[in-house]
C-alpha cells in the first residue's frame, strides 16, 4: 500500500500549514465582529438582549453544524473500508473550508463601508453553507482523491461559490434561503465535472471496496437521519425573522416526509424482489429537503410542499437505479455517492419550483409580509413575473459557473503531486489512514488456519 | 429467504402512494398557514418577532424530532440482524404517521371557524407526539411484522390516539403535557394487544437472532443517551411559555437522574453475577423520563421528581426481570422491546403521580402562575380534587382505548395479504432488504473453507 | 474473568442507593425552584416571558447535555472491548455527578438568604460542566477501574471542584466561562494522580485490549465530532446575555477550525510514513476548544482564536507522540485517554492565554459591555492589569488542588473493597457487564472448526 506519492509526510503538513496561516493573517487584516459580536455595541438597557440575532439564529446554526459535520460525515461511511476518510477528509476540509468560506463571502458581499468585513451568527451560518457545497463535491470524488486534492479543490470550490452567491443573491435579487440553486446544484454539477476530468478507466479494480458492508449501512443511516431531521433548520437558518424562519422550517418538514413515502415506494418496486435498497433510503429519502431549497420560504403551502417532496423521492430513486449507470457508462461520470440523484437534480426541481411558485402565487397572499420574502418586488421594483424570470436565470448562471469550474478545478487536480491514490488503492482508508491492526476476529481467523494447517501436517 | 407473500415489490409501493395522494388532497383541502407562519399575519412593528411562537418552541421541537427518528430508531437496533429494519421501518412509519397526525389531531381537537385545520410549530411537535406512541407500539412488534402491516398499523393508531387525546385534553381537560397517559401507556397497551393478537407459538425459530451482539448493543445506546438526553424538552415541549416550560425540563433532568443510579443498582442486583445487562441500561434508565410526563409541569419539586425517577427504574427492571417472562408465558404476549416495562408501566406510575400531585399540592402554591397549568380550577370551573379525579379517569379511559383498539388492529394486522415473515424469518433485515454482500469477515470464511476444502481433497 | 472482589452484586446496588437516598433527603431539604422556574413567580403580563432565562440558555444546555452524556460517552468507545463501560460507566457517573454537583455548587455559591438552594437552567449547565471534569478525570483511568470506584472518584472529585470553583469565581473574581482552569486543567490533573497513584506495574498483561478496532474508532468519531460541534455552546453557556454569548460561540467556532488543520497537518507529519493517526483527529483537534475556555468571551478576536487554537492543535498532537509515552515510562503515569494532551496542556494554555488576553486588551475596547465580561473593572474595583494577576493566580489554586486532591482520592481508591480489576482483566467489559453470547462471525467460526475436525475425524 505505501507508494511515494501517496505519501502525505510532507506535503499535507506543508499545505495545512500555509493555508492556515494566510487565513490567520487575513483575518487579522480584515475580519472583525459584527454590532450583536462586539462589546462595544452593547446598549444599556438589558432588555434589548433577546433582540441579538443569536437568540434567533444560533439554533438553528447548530443543526446545520450537525447536518456538515454529523450529516455529511457519517452518510459517506456507507463504504467498508472508507469510513475513516469518510469523517476525517469530511472534517478536515470542512473546518478549512468554513475559515476560507467567511473570507470569500465577506470579500464578496459583506464588506462594510469601513473596509472590514463584520461577522456574526448569520456569518457563520453562510460559511457552513458553502463549506456543505464543497462536501456535496467531496461525495462525487469520494474514494478516489487524497486528502491534498481535496484541500485544493476546497479553496477553488469556495471562490467560485462566492462567486456565484454574489451574483445571484447581491447583483440579481435572486431568493434561495435553503440554496437549491447556491448550495445544492452547484456543489453537485462541480463535482460531476471535477469527477468527469478525474475518470478512472481501471476502478474496477477497487470496485470490491465500493460497497457497503452491515455495519457501515448503520453508521451511514445515522448521516441520513441527522440530515433528514434538521433539514428543516437548514432551509429556514438564514430566511428573515419571524413568520419566514416558521413557515420554511414546516414546508421543509412536509416535503421531507412525502418525499420518504415515495423514496420507498420507489425503491421497492424498482429493486430485486421488491426488497428495499439502502442506498435509496440513505440518499432519496432527503431529496425533499433539497426540492424545498428555493420555494420553502414562499408561501408554497404544506400542500405543495408535499407535491414537491413527493416528486423528489420518485426523480432521486429513478436517478440512482437508471440514470447513474448511464453516466458512468456513456458520460464517464464515475459519481460515488450518487450526488446527481440526491444533490443535481433535486436542486434543479428545486429551483424549477422556486420559480414557478414566485410566479403563480399572487403578491396580495404575503400582505405586509412580502417585503420579508420578496423585498424587490414590495419595494415596488420589479413584478413577481419579472422575479421569476430572474429566479430561472440564476439556474442557468449557477449550472454553467458549477461546470466551468469544476472542469477547471479538476485539471489542477489531474498534478501528479497531490498524491491521488492508485487505481487498485481506492476506498481504502489504510493509504491515508493508519488502520488498527485490524480486528480480532481476523486474529481468530488466523488461529483457525494456523490450527488447522497444523493439523494437516501432523 | 424468498418467499410470494412477503413480497413488496407491488403490496408496498401501492399503498405508500395511495396513501401519500390522500394525504396531499387531505392537506390541500383543509391544512392552511395559522398566524404565526403565514406572511400575512406578519405585524409592521419589526419588535413582535421574537414573540413568534416558532422561538418559543421549535429547539424543543428539534430535540423531540431526534428522539422520534435517531432515538427511538437507533434504541431498536440492539438486534443483531434487523438494524436496517429498526432504523429504516421507523422512518418510514414515523414519516406516514407525522402527515397522518397532523390531519387527525387537527381535525380533533384544531379545526378553526373557518373550516380549516390551522398549522405551525406547537402541531409539529404534536403530530410528532402521537408518531411517538406508534413507536412505543412497534417496539412491541419488532422484529415480526412486515412494513406494510406497520403502515396499516399506523394509520389506525393515530387515528385512536387522536381520538383518546381528544376525550382527555379537549373534552375532560386532562393535563398531561409530556404524555404519561396519551403517548406511553396508549402506545404501550395499544402494542401489547397487537402483539398479542399476533401471537406466534413456533417464534423460537427465530430465537437465535433475537438478541444483540457486541456493535448493536452501542448502535442501540445511541438511541438511549440520546431519548434520556432530551426528554426534558419532550415533556416541556408544549407546555404553557415561561416557568411552566422551564420547571418541566428541570423535573425531568432529576427524574431521570434519579432513574439511572436506581437501575443500575437494580441491575447489578438481579442479574448473573452481578453484571450488568445492558437491556436494563438501554431502557430502564428512561422510565423516570416517561414518569414525569404528567406532573413534570406541575410544583412537583425536583425531590418529588427524583423519588418518581428513583421508583420508574426499580420498576422498570423488575418487569424486565420477572414480568416479561410470565407476560411472555402465560398471555403470550411476545414483546420484543420490553415496551410493558418501559412505558406501560412507567405511564401508569406517570398518570397516578400526575394525579397525587394533582391533589396534594394546594393551588396557593402556583400563585398567579396556576392560570398555567391548572386553567380549569384558576378560572374557578373546578377544583384540585375534582381535576385530581379527571386525570385518574383519564388513565382508565386511555387503557380502555389502547386495549380494545389494539385488539382490533391486531385482527386487521393477520390478513395474509400484508405479508407478514415466516417463524423462522422474524428478526431477520434480510425478508425486506436487499442486505450487503456479507462482510468481509465471512468472505474469509468461505476462503478458509475452500482453502481447507481443497487441502482436505489433494 | 468471575472474580470475587470485582462481584458487584451487592456493592453497587447498595452504594447507589445509599447515595440516591441522601440525594433525594438533602434535594426535599435544601432546594427550590429559582424565580424562572417557580409558577409563582410568574408575573400577570404575558409579555415577558421571552426573559425567562430558560429560552437564553436551554438551547446551550442541552448542546452541553449533548457533550456531556454522547461526546464523552462515544469518544471513549474507541478501545475494542470496553465500548459498554465507556458509555455505560459514563452514563451512570454522569447522573451522579450532576446531582450532586447541584447541591455542592448550591451551597459553595448558590444559597440564598432563605438558605435554600434556588435552581434553575443555569444551575443545571453548571451541574453538566463539574459533571464534565468528573468525566475527564474518568479518561485518564479509563479501563482500570470499577465502577464503585467511579463513583466514590464522581463524590470526591465533585466536592472539590466546587470548593476550587467557589474559590476562583466567588472568592477571586476569575472569569472562566468555558472553564479552562475549573473544568479542564482541574479534571486532567486530578486524573493524572488519580492514575499515578493506582499505578500498575503490569497492565501490559492487558495491553493487547488497550487498542482499537476499525468499527470502534467510528463510534469514537461520533464523540468527537459532538464535543467539536457544541464547544461553542459549551464555552458560552453561561457567559452574560448578548454579546457576550454571541462573541464566546464565535470565537470558539474559529479556534476549533483552525485547531483542526494543524491537527492533521502534525498528525501527518509525526506519524508512522505520513498517515494520519485517528487517536490525535479524535483527540486534538478539540483542544482549540479547551483553549479558548477562559478568553472566549473576552475581545479576544477571530484572528486571536485562531492563533490560539491552531497553538493548541500542535501543542496536543505533539503531546500524544512525544510527552506520554515519557509520562508512562518516566513519571508512571498511565494515561489512557491521553487527557493530559486534551484537556491539561491545552487548559493550562487557555488560562494563560486568558491571563494575557485580559492584561494586553484595554478595557475602552469593551465600552458600554465592560461591565458583562469584567464586572470588578467595570465597577472601578480593579485595573485590568490586576485582574490578569488573578487570572494567573487562579491557574495555580487550581492546579495545587486537582493535584492534592487527585493525590488523597487515589489513596482512597486502591481499597480491595471498590472491587478494580486484576491486570489481566483491564480494558475488558465482560468483567462487569453481561457481554452478549459473542457475534455471529465467531459461531461459523465454530462452526467452520467443528465441519473441520469431523472431516479430519471421518
Amino acid at each position: 500500500m505505501t507508494d511515494s506519492s501517496t505519501n502525505m509526510r510532507l506535503k499535507l503538513p506543508i499545505t495545512c500549514f500555509i493555508l492556515e496561516i494566510i487565513l490567520i493573517i487575513l483575518f487579522g487584516v480584515l475580519v472583525v465582529y459584527d454590532d450583536d459580536t462586539d462589546a462595544k455595541a452593547f446598549r444599556t438597557s438589558d432588555d434589548t438582549d433577546y433582540n441579538n440575532d443569536f437568540y434567533y439564529r444560533y439554533p438553528s446554526f447548530q443543526d446545520v453544524h450537525v447536518m456538515i459535520f454529523i450529516g455529511f460525515g457519517f452518510l459517506m461511511t456507507f463504504l467498508q473500508r472508507y469510513g475513516f476518510s469518510s469523517v476525517g477528509f469530511n472534517f478536515l476540509i470542512a473546518a478549512l473550508s468554513l475559515q476560507w468560506a467567511t473570507l470569500m463571502q465577506g470579500f464578496f458581499h459583506g464588506l462594510h463601508e469601513d473596509g472590514k468585513i463584520h461577522i456574526g451568527v448569520e456569518s457563520m451560518i453562510n460559511a457552513d453553507f458553502c463549506t456543505g457545497s464543497v462536501l456535496i463535491s467531496f461525495g462525487a470524488v469520494l474514494g478516489k482523491t487524497s486528502p491534498l486534492q481535496l484541500l485544493i479543490m476546497a479553496v477553488f470550490e469556495v471562490t467560485l461559490f462566492a462567486v456565484n452567491e454574489f451574483i445571484l443573491l447581491s447583483m440579481l435579487g435572486t431568493r434561495d434561503a435553503g440554496g437549491s440553486m447556491t448550495i445544492h446544484t452547484f456543489g453537485a454539477y462541480f463535482g460531476l465535472m471535477v469527477t468527469r476530468i478525474l475518470y478512472r478507466p481501471k476502478l474496477e479494480q477497487s470496485k470490491h471496496k465500493n460497497s457497503s458492508v452491515y455495519h457501515s449501512d448503520l453508521f451511514a443511516m445515522i448521516g441520513t437521519i441527522y440530515l433528514w431531521m434538521f433539514w428543516p433548520s437548514f432551509n429556514s437558518a438564514v430566511t428573515a425573522h419571524g413568520d419566514p424562519q416558521h413557515r420554511t422550517a414546516m414546508n421543509t418538514y412536509y416535503s421531507l416526509a412525502a418525499c420518504t413515502l415515495s423514496t420507498y415506494a420507489m425503491s421497492a418496486l424498482t429493486a430485486h424482489d421488491g426488497k428495499l435498497d439502502m442506498v435509496h433510503i440513505q440518499n432519496a429519502a432527503l431529496a425533499g429537503g433539497v426540492a424545498a431549497g428555493t420555494a420553502g420560504e414562499m408561501m408554497l403551502t404544506p400542500f405543495g410542499s408535499m407535491i414537491v417532496g413527493f416528486l423528489a423521492g420518485i426523480i432521486s430513486v429513478l436517478g440512482y437505479k437508471y440514470l447513474s449507470p448511464i453516466l458512468e457508462e456513456k458520460l464517464k461520470i464515475q459519481d460515488t455517492c450518487g450526488v446527481h440523484n440526491l444533490h443535481g437534480m433535486p436542486g434543479i426541481l428545486g429551483a424549477i419550483v422556486g420559480a414557478v411558485t414566485t410566479a403563480v402565487v399572487p403578491k396580495e397572499v404575503y400582505g405586509n409580509g412580502l417585503i420579508k420574502v420578496f423585498p424587490d418586488v414590495a419595494s415596488g421594483d420589479r413584478e413577481t413575473t419579472y422575479q421569476a424570470g430572474v429566479q430561472a436565470i440564476s439556474l442557468v448562471i449557477t449550472l454553467a459557473i458549477a461546470i466551468f469550474g469544476g472542469l477547471i478545478v479538476g485539471f489542477i487536480l489531474k498534478l501528479q503531486v497531490l498524491g491521488a491514490p492508485r487505481d487498485n488503492a481506492c476506498f481504502e482508508d489504510s493509504v491515508y489512514w493508519e488502520v488498527p491492526g485490524e480486528e480480532h476476529f481476523e486474529e481468530e481467523l488466523t488461529a483457525v488456519r494456523t490450527e488447522e494447517t497444523d493439523k494437516m501436517n501432523s
